[in-house]
């Protein structure tokens, strides 16, 4: 008797609609896998929030997910896998993974000179996570929060007169480098405006991309006899504004879930303070 | 017999943190009034969205506030303002206010060349309703949409580089002009780099104090004895989200009530398109 795979669902969440670009290169390489994605917009934005505060919510999403018995965890925001990733591994009883990692890899594979940069949230770059691991891999890192980039997407002007002033701004103190780092979810968006302020000398590294790579690589892929997998979205904030707000990142294609944030409980601090063993 | 005089709340709604500074200006005028508030927090931004989708969120919040027995309403959002006056008037059986009037009649009061600027987001500006109300009184007008300043706002960077750069870019095609309407609550809170940007000659009009100056001229003052007014805030996103974006604009105080956007559910279309007589 052969018995035919099952295969659990994929969690994904980020403080909005910016893992999207994460769940899209995730289903690239695995269409025939199911995700539930979460976007927390009733608390988006997570990038300048303490970064305690951003702890306990990824610790109630990522309970959340588990119980719903996913059979792995992406951490698709930089902020929160900045500054949950721990916590967050030793508490799911499942693989989790964060987009820093991957990111710094590709940095580290790209670049020629030693020279590379990163631009992410307020929360980001204030944790120090890419710049720590970069240098102890020894590279010269500089490193710059761009806290307006996120609304200049959402807003759909990503290759307005807006962004091309914003990211000349942001960039402007950068040293010579050859590599730099996208680290926000919604910056592949910027990629032109990027990529013409930095000039072609230099590669953009898109850790959405290079998160999916690594993610991906982790799962087995069902056979293409089975169905396009599916994606459930749920969502903390009004439906109709996330899906408003994930046209400009291409969109959902998918089922919209209303998630009360109080299903999204953390436990008490006390608990996250002592690790499970 | 004298009867003691008893006050109903007014009620004050919004799409998210901006209308605090209307509420804040109505309560230095009338302090012992009590306020509703409704910040719409789960389906903030209102200012790129359909107009007919902002008359839906208007008058299901109508509905709501009227339905706790307010003595007056005021939209105190821009947005809302331009595009959902005339149902909620027609609607609600209480007087309504909006922050567009009460800015033209300070901006006619203001110019002595009679060229003034307004500026707001993609919304108010596109709806075109100060921009007709100024003229229709003989004015010339430039207008301009600033999607990106609520944002510059919010992210507590109101007097940055991010700020300035915007502002200038966003004033650069303005001609000769001696007022400046400011179309959106949020941008009192730009003033000094505004008021820098556009110089010393030209008045800035900061709807928030107009409107609150009028409305308060309609409401009965309860006598010193009384205690301080209270509000309640009613929040349709994550209470302590609007409690860490409203410290941007002065904090919050009184109760925050989360409420679930259901609550505000707008008759069907059919009703909308057929006001009540």
């Amino acid at each position: 008797m052969t018995i035919p795979p099952l295969y659990r669902p994929i969690g994904v969440f980020d403080s909005g609609v910016g893992g999207l670009t994460v769940l899209q290169a995730l289903r690239r390489r695995l269409p025939h896998r199911d995700f539930y994605y979460l976007g927390d917009t009733a608390r988006v934005p997570y990038g300048r929030k303490p970064p305690q505060m951003v702890v306990e919510f990824a610790i109630g999403i990522g309970d959340f997910l588990c119980g719903l018995g996913v059979e792995g965890l992406v951490v698709a925001c930089n902020t929160a896998s900045s500054v949950a990733l721990p916590p967050l591994t030793q508490r799911a009883p499942v693989p989790v993974w964060g987009v820093i990692d991957p990111g710094v890899e590709a940095a580290i594979r790209v670049t020629r000179t030693g020279s590379v940069g990163v631009i992410g949230t307020k929360g980001t770059i204030g944790s120090g996570s890419y710049q720590h691991r970069l240098e102890a891999r020894g590279l010269r890192v500089w490193s710059q929060a761009c806290p307006m980039l996120v609304h200049v997407v959402e807003e759909g002007l990503a290759e307005s007169p807006e962004a091309e002033l914003l990211v000349r701004q942001y960039l402007a103190g950068r040293p010579e480098m050859d590599a730099l780092i996208l680290g926000c979810t919604h910056y592949p968006l910027l990629r032109k405006v990027l990529q013409k302020a930095v000039g072609e000398g230099v590669s953009l590294v898109d850790s959405a991309e290079v998160t999916a790579e690594t993610v991906s690589a982790n799962f087995d892929r069902p056979p293409r006899t089975f169905e396009l997998g599916r994606v459930v979205h749920f969502v903390t904030g009004d439906p109709l504004a996330f899906a408003h707000t994930a046209a400009v990142i291409g969109g959902v294609d998918g089922e919209i879930v209303p998630l009360p944030v109080a299903e999204l409980k953390a436990p008490s601090s006390e608990v996250l303070a002592e690790p499970r063993s």
